[in-house]
């Protein structure tokens, strides 16, 4: 593991004190490469711009549905219910996530590595990619709580030592994302700055902040400034479409009373030439399965 | 006041045991009286078909501008922090609900008195009209949480002791209602539906309900039921917009997690033919700020 030490610091948070730190302007590409892949150049045009792009059907729907019956089996399987890697609702007894699927599903391995996927990863990276995290989001019917408002590279870069914004998410809809179920929602150009939170690191953070974070959540003046310049979208669509999206974006998903079930499968390539360092902000890092360091290459 | 022995219970509720009761069907007109009011007669048949009816501008943007500075007023003033009508966002310390609004604004009096919302609730209901419950909801940014799948007519009847559907309910925006801030949503068609809830009522139920209801919500297999037949309408709106509903509608919203407060005036309007009597499912009547007894006849 190379130190942090001997990697600059461009993106300070989780600073000391209650004092609010200034926003500061990103210092990575957004598409990195030459372009050559799956995406037209429209769409790495609208990625560079407002940080995301949605895809109508980047999978079919037949293949979603079969997807989905993979993660009921996980989700449903009594001998997943005491595993670390299985989050369960706060407040609830239904589980909300289950992590690193793609090392215990050949399926979801499959989907995740196929070139429509990791594809399109590479072609935003440029470069080779490996799976920093897999997770499948189940956010029940009737009890699937929020999921605060945050930028995944905040917690990655301070947590997991990840170095540059060179790492991009993509969330799949296996059922319907409506704009009643707690769809995801991003702010457009969020991606461009770098918000840093407030407070210190506290030990084994992640068995709280999985369920609700509340250390490390950006500057809510920040969030509004940016919501109040570009508002926020809301990213709706059937199941087998997807939200590609840049690791610095500001998103968050409202709760979930409906009784429809808002289930997604999410992935995180990260460029094999930003591999993970020592926290930037933590005492150790968090267990591979959040944050693998020894990635799968795909 | 008239004892509910006098009256039969059309819609038994909060029956004791685990039990799930049968829906039953609305035993009552939706639309009173012979249509004369400010509302078109297609807008009666949506009302009818659908249990409520969107209103593009009710007041004007200056007007609701106006009303959301007086909403501000109370919210802000702390000498209502710690009034029972005030009440606190559940895990936070935000005003979520300020209520019997209509008896501590001059301002507030007087929209609700006004044709445009009182004219509506005479036209429905064919008889003069009271106010019922009048309160804000103020669904701050960041921390709003989320208000639970159900029907008012139910609470209404069980704790309140009122004998018909013969009440409707305006919501008035005041701030941007969008589709991202927590919206009220509402299952077209529900009205026609009674749902029984579980669970005998405890005593001074309200005192938690108003924050987060746990006991007389409705069988989450009854919501879904219906919910799949006829979809989920999410109602968004500029300011000085409304949703007119009935009383029986199943309906909620999800929290809200941005930044852009949803901030409505909520008044209930009941037939002077339907005052209420002792409660149908609850050993005493809850406080007149949530339900007046000697109501105003507006």
């Amino acid at each position: 593991m190379t130190s942090a030490l001997a990697i600059a610091d461009r993106y300070p948070t989780r600073l000391a004190g209650d004092r609010v730190p200034t926003p500061l302007p990103r210092q990575d590409p957004v598409v990195w490469g030459d372009g050559e892949g799956p995406l037209a150049s429209d769409d790495l045009g609208t990625y560079d711009r407002d940080g995301f792009l949605s895809v109508a059907a980047l999978v079919t729907p037949d293949e979603a549905a079969e997807l989905l019956d993979e993660v009921h089996r996980f989700a449903k399987d009594p001998a997943r219910r005491g595993d670390p890697r299985t989050v369960i609702e706060p407040g609830g007894d239904e589980v909300r996530s289950v992590f690193e699927v793609h090392k215990a599903s050949d399926r979801l391995a499959e989907i995740i590595a196929d070139g429509r996927l990791a594809g399109i990863a590479r072609q935003l990276l440029g470069s080779d990619v490996a799976v920093h995290q897999s997770r499948i989001n189940l956010k029940p019917g009737f009890t699937g709580k929020e999921f605060g408002w945050h930028s995944d590279f905040e917690t990655w870069h301070a947590e997991d030592g990840m170095p540059a914004m060179r790492a991009v998410s993509i969330s799949l809809a296996l059922t319907a994302n409506l704009d009643c179920n707690g769809p995801l929602m991003i702010i457009p150009g969020s991606h461009r700055t770098f918000v840093p939170c407030i407070g210190e690191t506290p030990d084994d953070h992640y068995r709280s902040s999985l369920r609700r974070q509340q250390i490390g959540v950006p500057d809510p003046d920040a969030v509004r400034a940016q919501a109040e310049a570009s508002g926020i979208r809301v990213l709706t669509g059937d199941p087998g479409s997807a939200v590609v999206f840049d690791s610095n974006c500001l998103h968050g998903s409202n709760s979930n009373i409906t009784p429809f079930p808002r289930s997604n499968l999410f992935v995180v390539f990260n460029s094999v030439e930003n591999a993970l360092v020592d926290p930037f902000a933590a005492t150790a890092p968090r267990p591979g399965f959040i944050a693998d360091r020894n990635p799968v290459v795909v």
